[in-house]
Formats: structure tokens, sequence, C-alpha cells
């Protein structure tokens, strides 16, 4: 029952593996085990009893099909597995699973430790594409080439000036990756309604332990009612395939056959077409535009849910988690899909100069060269 | 590599089992089937060699793992899929496999294959729902209770009123996606260009026997690069989910505590809480509010994708599937959701009653019986 | 207070004036008038009531300002408006002004009032559009030229074929617009919770006249909580945008200076830059391109509105009427724009030939004249 | 021509004076008199000039309506506009209008300074809304109502924790509104193809003096092909709309007649009926929600831009400026919406205790009051 086929042209097995069944589940006893833990630092549950909760948070004979049934039937996935848990523990440490909790903060934390991973595996990308992008700048800071606009051609521009707006769209992506991130990966922990009820009043200090053995901001409310930090990690992440569809854009008109200027790598067995053997396909474009189409309507849906009702909202929270997965999907193969093609780049420098010289819409390319030089003296100094 | 967790609570393993991975294969092995078969009536190809490739057409000993890596990696499903196919005639059949076929053609039809089974599914359930909603309308056509506008009470209706406007919603919802499947579900036969070259000029009657033959539309002109169909499918399928949603957002608006004039039936194991033992939360309606506020966005991915370049777009047309796809499943999910809600309603006439005397806006209920029941009538006139 | 500048490029004033502030208050006004006649005619109030309430139906003395703050303060343009009749129509016949019916049923009939008349000056410039196409694609049948996939040179096509598929795409979203509106435009009558209760047990028959006096569908049931008409109608819209958009983006791509083979007409003082006197910008293409961009989030915008509370939703109904009028006037842009752009397109036949030998991927164009002329048939066929 | 009678309701006369057509030219002109002043500066043009120009840069005598015409005949409004202005400074200094500069210039710092009153103007009035939603919630710290989740009861909190929750979500989306601010609203001056061409060596110069004149950042590179601050300005908006149709939401459920726990304050003739005398609206509640449910297409709309051809867009760069005006005009309708329904709440802590008695789940609000506590604690660390 599973969907590669339409789901790995879009995105990479590394995204795959950090939002699939068993990563989810990973994280989501991952909850459990670090919530039992600082119960019992916090006198609220025996030492003992965190033992036995941690040593059995392992994936070891869950059945994912049956979980999910299960999961699907009770409306959340906390019940069966909490159920699970209780009745791996054995009776004594059954009470203590879940203490204090609910299903939302079960589920909030668990999208929250997956995002975490999704953001850095993208940044660790992102590195590598800038810094070629960087490269290929500085390499082609004065190569002349004719400036487009609205499609037609205008006046001679250089393609480190092109290669330079991309890296800025890139950079400014980025940034605001970077800044939801540090604002908005955080744990969950809230209890039934968002008071922490049934913490003894320790909920604090609980909360506090919890972040830092998770690695996620300790937020000093439960969020489970306000959820701007998934629309805010949408719309970036939406920007993000935009930054990444405009350079696919571009690189596809400039290898159109009678523009001939720039064209991704021809790499064995990819781009070919079933029916023309000639043909050389940007097929890393492709993906990168498609993620670009499919980004907006996604982080749309993410901006709708924000006015839930009430301390836990009946249906949009539910659709926050598949769309904030699908967009970290889609915006890795994007990235994934343009990291080889700029990374291998063909350039075609006489083709360029060539239809420059056709347009003979006059010579000369401004500050262009400055403009590049000064753009990535500035990058430098941002990142020394 | 499942996403089962995710996947479940919003579809239907009946609607999944029409979007997976093997039901997508034996699409795309029905059209090449079917291809080999027509091109043999034809005289392109011999029979026998027809007779080897439907032979050859199953799912046996098929790596869908490896399939779908290899089809990431050639930026299109039919490379490696042909190639196994030819590999698996032996050399003689090889070449009249995929004869005078693009990529798309395959890509296409499979989903059109797909999508015809899912508005078949959809159309049963919604055959159930609107007779259940016609049941109710009418037992309580004359059921006094509060209307509500802006939230707040108005002036009395009855509940068969509000029943048969859902009603009206799900016939608008039902006939629109009818008015799409009747358009909408084509065979896609064009080669490389759309031309139809590479078929002898038989590409008409090839066309004609295929589409005859797999239960499709046999448009005049391939539609490679016209993809209205897609989108006036993906609009039917968002205004499917707004119509069950708006059911959902009525009837979990009427089930609040201090409202408590309708209810979900109790569902052994159903709408629990992992916190909360006392709770029945409205699951179903859950359900069906989520995927009305995903559909939207979906939609909206299908309408960006119209304005695709020349006779195959880059990025748009493989965008259009997966969204398709997801459409499909958020629509079952929905639907599937509300129908045992809607079959096992609990109504609490006397608390309609108390609600309305509480409010004190004034009694009687209109003409409101008698709309009802010319409604009734007219959907029955409509349908004999 | 206007915002012509930044309205006027992307609409028509043709578009503008039925949507703006005088014809929405003619349709508001006409809606009043035909309301008391109607009642009139049923014996609800005088006969002399509905000749003053008429003879008072007219701009005449109507400040818009004033009227505009004074509804966005009520929540509501009924309130100000119906104040404003019955002063003008006298203590005698004020109490006639209005009866029977709400806000909203003043509110959504205006609204089709307009969507009417928008969508008969839509099918006057898409009747003239496709016949321009049509045209083209006969005279083009056979004109040999490259067509691309994935943005690469694919194999030949004819330009006919292209303009047919262009044609196809036009039609079929004229067959959708033309279907949402025989089953869309419809008469909104209720009364305050739906019931039709204050017309006297008449309100069928004073419906019926009503819609027929209008010219606008008399639905069995009022419609004030089942939205899908609008959203099916921006649905159409927005397809329809998406086929303006296809047919420019291809246009703008074959009027690329390296590739050269289509072109906008010139017109006077249209296209130019402000910085490069030789340029030719593609401006029609430019505007349905914008059109198709905007359209699929307003088009999504119809759809989340369709699961709005009860029996008048707050917030949801109220966001349609502004939505569906920016679709009117953004689809009339893009159409009024590729209007001129189509009736003098300049072709390049011997840049299309020299583009497809430097090609060189191969000759003949398969059955593709034969596809042209087959379509036209087809078409033919079906408006005789 | 005007549309007011649609766009008053969601927006306010302050948001739309500055996104008006008067306030587009005063704006377009400061771009030009600024430019001229620091070519001046620079050497490039003599000062006289740049006095001249300074001097004819007002509305004064500037036909609107012929400007739009133009325009839209044109393409662009800087071509009119430009023209206007040379014939008014005369022969002598015409060649010094607009040197360097190309429409996109003009359009792009235009939008900007525009977004810059924007978000001054949200800013000012969301200071108000969370010094508000501050008194609010630390004086009902400890009230106790039920919580509820799922639209059904839950477990006790208080009304403090919820008020506490709303300014969460202000405060996360203003910070989100600042930070965009302080990175996105930028000048914009590349020339005809982003080179800076045509300012002889000193564009960075000009771009630095006209910078800090205008009030806006001067980036290192222009951005006319990189849209990323449109974007983020979008989402940011469509964010703080979703934060305030959370509240909306919540309240107008509080507000329900069954539920009566709180209350828009009664502002006269605000929110009644043209059709129920005793009907009290939610009116202001209503403007956020319809401006939640609009924002996230129009947002998303701006993220598809991103992906834009070459050095400027054919289509959407021209589809920016509306869009991104409309979610401004959204935003601050909103917000304006919301600020006297919390300045003049009214609360029935009465009804509160009662439909928490009537749910019996339990007493006691964990740490409800304390979590206040500490947000408002933090809030106050924050901005001291």
């Amino acid at each position: 029952m599973t969907t590669l086929l339409r789901t790995l042209p879009a995105t990479t097995p590394e995204m795959l593996a950090i939002f699939d069944d068993a990563a989810l589940l990973r994280a989501a006893l991952a909850f459990e085990a670090t919530l039992a833990r600082a119960c019992a630092e916090c006198g609220l549950i025996p030492a003992t009893h965190a033992d036995r909760i941690e040593a059995c948070c392992t994936l070891d004979g869950i059945d994912v099909t049956v979980l999910a049934t299960d999961a699907a039937h009770a409306g959340t996935l906390a019940i069966p597995l909490v159920a699970v848990l209780r009745a791996r523990v054995g009776q004594a440490a059954a009470a203590a699973v879940h203490r204090g909790a609910t299903s939302q903060d079960l589920a909030d934390t668990t999208l929250m430790l997956q995002a975490k991973q999704g953001v850095a595996l993208l940044l660790r990308d992102l590195h590598r594409l800038s810094a070629d992008l960087a490269i290929l700048a500085q390499a082609h800071a004065a190569t002349p080439m004719l400036g487009r606009t609205l499609l037609q051609g205008a006046l001679p521009i250089t393609f480190g000036l092109k290669l330079a707006g991309w890296l800025s769209g890139i950079d400014a992506a980025t940034d605001r990756l970077k800044h939801e991130a540090a604002s908005s990966l955080a744990l969950q922990l809230g209890g039934a309604a968002g008071t922490r009820a049934g913490l003894d009043g320790k909920g604090a200090e609980i909360a506090r332990r919890m972040a830092h053995r998770l690695g996620l901001h300790n937020p000093v409310l439960p969020w489970h009612a306000q959820r701007v930090r998934l629309a805010g990690l949408g719309g970036a992440l939406a920007i993000l395939c935009g930054a990444l569809g405009k350079i696919a854009t571009d690189l596809a008109l400039l290898a159109q056959g009678e523009v001939a200027e720039a064209f991704e790598p021809v790499t064995e067995g990819r781009g070919g077409s079933s029916a023309m053997a000639h043909k050389q396909n940007p097929t890393g474009c492709q993906v990168a535009r498609s993620a670009a189409l499919r980004a907006p309507g996604l982080a749309a849906a993410l901006f709708a849910t924000l006015p839930g009702e009430h301390e836990r909202s009946l249906g949009a929270w539910q659709a926050e988690a598949p769309v904030l997965a699908d967009l970290f999907l889609l915006t890795h193969g994007a990235l994934a899909a343009m990291l080889p093609v700029i990374a291998g780049l063909e350039v075609d420098t006489n083709a360029m100069q060539r239809n420059l010289n056709a347009a003979d819409h006059g010579s000369g390319c401004g500050e262009a060269a400055a403009l590049v030089h000064a753009m990535l003296a500035a990058r430098t100094g941002d990142q020394s």
C-alpha cells in the first residue's frame, strides 16, 4: 500500500526517511520516553518506571499497518500507541506512561522532532548549493550575456549577475528558514486542555527538561491552539521552493535549443525520452519547477488552519502534519534535484556572446561585475 | 518507507488501493497491453507480438522500489517500465512494445484509469449518503429547531430544512463530479509531440479501439498540452470536500455540549481522548473538516498548472498526478467518514425545542416543511 | 479613493462597469423593486406601494461613499440601503420595502445579477476568440514547426495543431462556464433564516415571479447556506484564466528573440519600455499570464468558504462577493488582452521552418493536419 | 468607477488612503524626485534640473483616469507618467527625468514605500491590541472557564490562559511582520536589465542616497528578479490575518446564545439585521474571519510568482503589487475590526462558571494562572 511511484520523483529517500512511519514512531516514542524520564526526575513517577518505559520505547514488534488502522479509527495515534506501550511496560508502570500528556502533545512534539531533522537536511544542502553558486558567480562575474525582460532581449548583463541574483534568492530563503527554525521548533506539553494539569505543578520543570533533552525550544506557553509556528515553517519552505524554481526556470529557458547558453550536466540514464533518443531533458529543473507549483497551495493550507477553534481545533490541526510533511518532502526534492545541476552546470559562453551580438541591443554591462563582487564580498562578511 | 500513519486518518484503504503503486502499475500495463492489441488489429505489429506483450503485462516480478528509483532518476516512469517490458517480451517483440507512444501517453492514461475508479467509488458512496440524508430530511421535515445566522440565534427553522440544504449541497457537488467525469475521463495517445506520428496514419483508429477497451473517452485531439480535464476534476473534488465539510461543520456545532442537539453515533473505540475518558469527539466531522481545509490549495495547484509550456510542460504536468491522487484520497476519506455519521445520526429533538424556546425569537417555521417536501419531490422527479 | 492604477492593467472598463458601485446598487435596487412587485401581485402589499417603491429604486441622490461607510459600520449593505429606500418611499409604503427578505437575499441576488452580466460579456468575447483561433488553425493546419516538450525541441508538429490545442482549451473552458451559468445563476429569497417566513405562504410564487423577471434560475430551495454555486463559477473562471494563460505562455515563448516564430501585433504605444526604445514586449500575454497566476488562489478562497456555519456563516459568505468579482475582472482582463493578440497574430512561417531544420529531429508531422481538420469539423458539428 | 461597496467592509479608510491612486502617484513621484536629486549630487545631471524635477513632482493637474488608461495600454505606469513629467519639466530638463531607471524600478520602489506605511499602520494598531489583550489576560488569569477541544467540553482552563494564547499568536505574528519589514522594505534601482548601466558607474552611490532619503533599505543587489521580499511580506500578513481570525473564531463561538460567555461590545448601528431586530451579530469577528479566509490564497499567489523568468518576468511581477495591496487592506480591516472588540469585550464570568459546572469535567485549572503570569512577565522582559 505504498505510493513510491508518485512520491519518489518529487522527493528524496533521505527526506522520506525523516517523515516515514518508522521515523514518526521513533519520534513519538522519544516523546514518551523523555516525558517519563522528566516525570521521574521531578518525582511524579518512580525512576524504575521511567527505566521500564524507556526500555519499551522501541520500534521492535510494532505493526505499523495495525497501528495506523487503529489510529484512523480512534481519531488519533496516541490512543493505540499508548495502549501498546502500557501493555508492554506491564501493569505496575502502565499508569506512568503518557503521564499528564494528551494526544496533541505527542503529535505536535513528534512533528517538531521530524521538522528539526528536515530543516537540518535542507540547511546541509543549501550550504552546498550556495557555495557552488558563489563559485560560479565569481567565475562568470564578467561573462557577458543578453539580459532578458518580459521574455524579450533587453540589454547586456553578465552571467555572474544572474548567478548572484539566484544566490541572493537562495540566501534570502535560507535566512527565512533559519529564522523560523530558531523560533518555531518547540516542545508541546500542555495536557488535556493546555493547562498542564495532572503534572503536580511541576509542568514547567518537566517541560524544561524534555525540551533540553529533545533539542527543542521550550516556549513559555503551550502552543496547542496557536499554530503560527507551523504556518511560519510552511511559508519558509514554500519560499525556498520558489527560489529554487526561479533558478530552474531561468536555466530551462537558457537550455532551449534556440538559446543553448547553459545546460544541465548529462547524467547517464537521466533526462531521456521514451520516444525520442536525441532528447536531453532538464529533469532537475523539472523537479524544482514542479515543487514550486505545488508548494503555494500547501502553504496556503497551513495559513488556513490558523483560526482553529478553542483549545484544540476540529479538523484544522489534524490537517497540518501531513501538509507540512509534504512541504518538507517537496522542498528537499527540489533542492536535491538542483544541487547536481548547479555543481555540474555546462555553460556555453560563446553562445552567450553570439546571442548577445545577434540581439544587438548595445554593449557594456554597466556595473554588473562590480555588483557581483560587492555581493560576494558582503556574503563573506556576513559569514565571517 | 510507507507513510500510513499520516495518510490513513485522512483517507480509506479502498481509495488507497486505487492509487497505490500496484494499481498504478496495473493501469500502466493495461495501457501497454491495449496499445499492443490495437496496433496488432490495425496491422502495425504482428498479433503474436501483441499476445506476447499482453502476457507479460503483469505485476509478477516487478520490484516497485527499484522501478520507482529508476523512474525518479530517468524523470519518467515510462522509461524503466518499457525497458522491463521489452526485456520480458524478448528481442523479437521488443520493438512492438510502446509503439508510437510517449511517456506522457502512458502517464496520463494511467491517471485517467485510476481517476475513473476513484469517481466510481465516490459515486457509490455519494448515492448512499444522499439516500440517508433524504430519509432524515423527510423524517424531520417539520421538526422545529433554532435557525442560526452569523453564529447567533435567528428565527425558527426545521431540522429537515437544514438536512435538505446539506442534501442539496451534496447533490450539486455530485452533479459537478458526474459532469466532469462525463467530459474528462479520456484516453491520451499522441506520441512524442502529440501528432500521432509513428502510428502509420492509423492513430485515430488505434485510439478509438484503445479508448473503447479501456472504458475511456476518445477525444478528437490528444490533450497532452491542454490540462483542463484535470483542473475540472480537481475543482469538482474540492467542491465535494466543501459540501461534506459544510455538513461536518454544522454537526460539530450542534454537538457542542451547550447545544447538544445532534451527535455522531458512538462507535466503540472511536472519538476517545488519550487524556479524558469522558470525551466523545466528533471524529467523522474532524476528518471531513480537515479535508475541506486541505482541498482548496490542492485544486489551486491544478489550476496553476494550466499554462504549461508548448507540447509538454516542464514541471507543470508532472505536478498534476500526485495532487489529483491526493484529492481523491482526501475526498473519499471525508465521504467515508461522514457516511456512518449520517447513517447513525443521533438527534435530540427535545434539545432542539428547548434551545428554540430559550432563544425566544418567535415561533413558526414559515414554509420550511413545504420547502423540504418540494425539494425531495423534485429530487425524485430528477431521478425517475 | 479609487484604485484604478492597479486595477486597470488587469481588467477592462467594460467588466469594471459591471462590478462597480453603481452597477451593484442598480442590481440591489432591482431586487427591491422586483420583490415589491411580486409581493403586490401575490397580494401581500398594495400595488400602489409597489409602484412607489419601483419609482424610488433609482441611483439618483444616493451618495455611495456615505452608503459604503454606513454599510461597513452596519456589517451589511442592506441595512443602510433599506433605510434610505424606506425614507424615500414615505411612511405609508415604508413597511412594504424589503418585505420578507433579509440582507443576504439582497446581497446574493445582487451578486448573481452582476455575475450573469459578467458571464455574458465573457461569452461574447470567447465567441470571437474561438472564431479567430479556428480560422488560424485552418490556415496553418499543415504549417510545419518544431514541437517542443519539456522546453526542448522534440519532433515536428504543425502550427495548426498547436492552435487547435489552444482552441480546444478555450472550448473546454467555455463549456464549463456555460454549464456553471446554466446551473448557478439563481435568485436568492429565503428570508431571515431561509424559511420564507414572513411571506404569508406565498414565498414560492413570489420567488417564481422574481426569478422570471430578473432572468435568474429559481431553485427549489434557498441556497443561503449552500454556496456551491459560487465555488463552481469561481472554478470555471480560474480554468478559463488558465486556458488563456496557456496561449499566452506558448506565444511569449515563440516571440523570444532567439525563436522569433510568432509575435503580438504591434500596437502604437503598447508594449514599449521606459528604458529601451527597441523593445516590443508581449503585453497582452503579460496580462493573461498575470491573471493565470492570481486566479487559482482566488478560486481556492471560494472553495474554502463552502463549510460555512449553519443558516448564514460568519465571515465565509461575506468573503465571496469581492473574490468572485475579482475573478470576473481578472478573467475579462485576460480575455480582452488576448483577443487582439490572436486577431492580429504575426506568424513567421520561415522562422518556424528554419528552427525546425536547425533542430534536425526528423521530418513528417504525422497526422497533425488530419487531427486539426477532424477537430474543426467536430466543432462545427457541435455548433450546427 | 469605484468599488467602495465591496471594499470598505473588508478594510479601513486609513489603509485605503495608503494604497489608493493618489498615494501610489505620490510615492512614484517621490521616486523620480529622489532619483533626480541623487543624480545631481553625483554629478550626472545639473542641480537646477533636479530642482525643476522636484518642483514638478506633484499630483496637481494629473488626471488619474487618463493616466491609468494610458498605463494599461502601455503595459506599465512608468511610460505615461515619465512622459507627463518630461512634458512638465520642459525640454531642457526632460532627459534628466528617470535617468538610468526602468519601469520596474519605479513600480517596485513605489510599492515598497506604500508597504512601509502599511506596516507602520499595522504595527501601531498591533501595539494597541496586544496591550489590551495583556490587560485582559492579567485580569482573568484565574477566571475559570471550560476548556474545549475538538468542539467538545474538555477540562477547566482559565479565560486568562485563552487570552494569553491569543496574545502569543499576535506577538508571534507581529514578530514575523517586524522581521520581514526589517529585511524586505528595500529600494529598487537596477535600470533596464538590473546592471545599473546608464548611471556612469555611480549607481551604488545613487542608490545609497536614494534609500537613505526614502527610508528604505539599500540591498547590495537590485532585486528585480528575486521576489522573496514580497513573498515574505505576504506570508507575514497572511499569518497575521490567521492570528486575528483565531481570536475572532473563539469569540464568535463564546458569543453563541447557548454559550454566552463573551460578547462584542454593542455599538450603535453595528451588527444589526435587516430582518431581525433582536440580533446583535459579532460583526468585528465577521470581518476578521473573512480576512482569514481570503488571505491564504493571496499569499499563495505571491509564492507562485517567485519563479519568474530572467531579469523581469512576464506576468509574475505584474501580479504582485495588487495582491500585496489587497493583503495590506484585508489585514488592517481585520485588525481594526478586532481592536474595539477586545477593547470593549463583554465577559460573563458567571456564564463561564455555569457552563463549567454543567460540563462537570473535573475542577482545578492546573497551572493555568501561573502560565499566564509567566507569559506576561516574559513579554515585559522582552520589551524592556
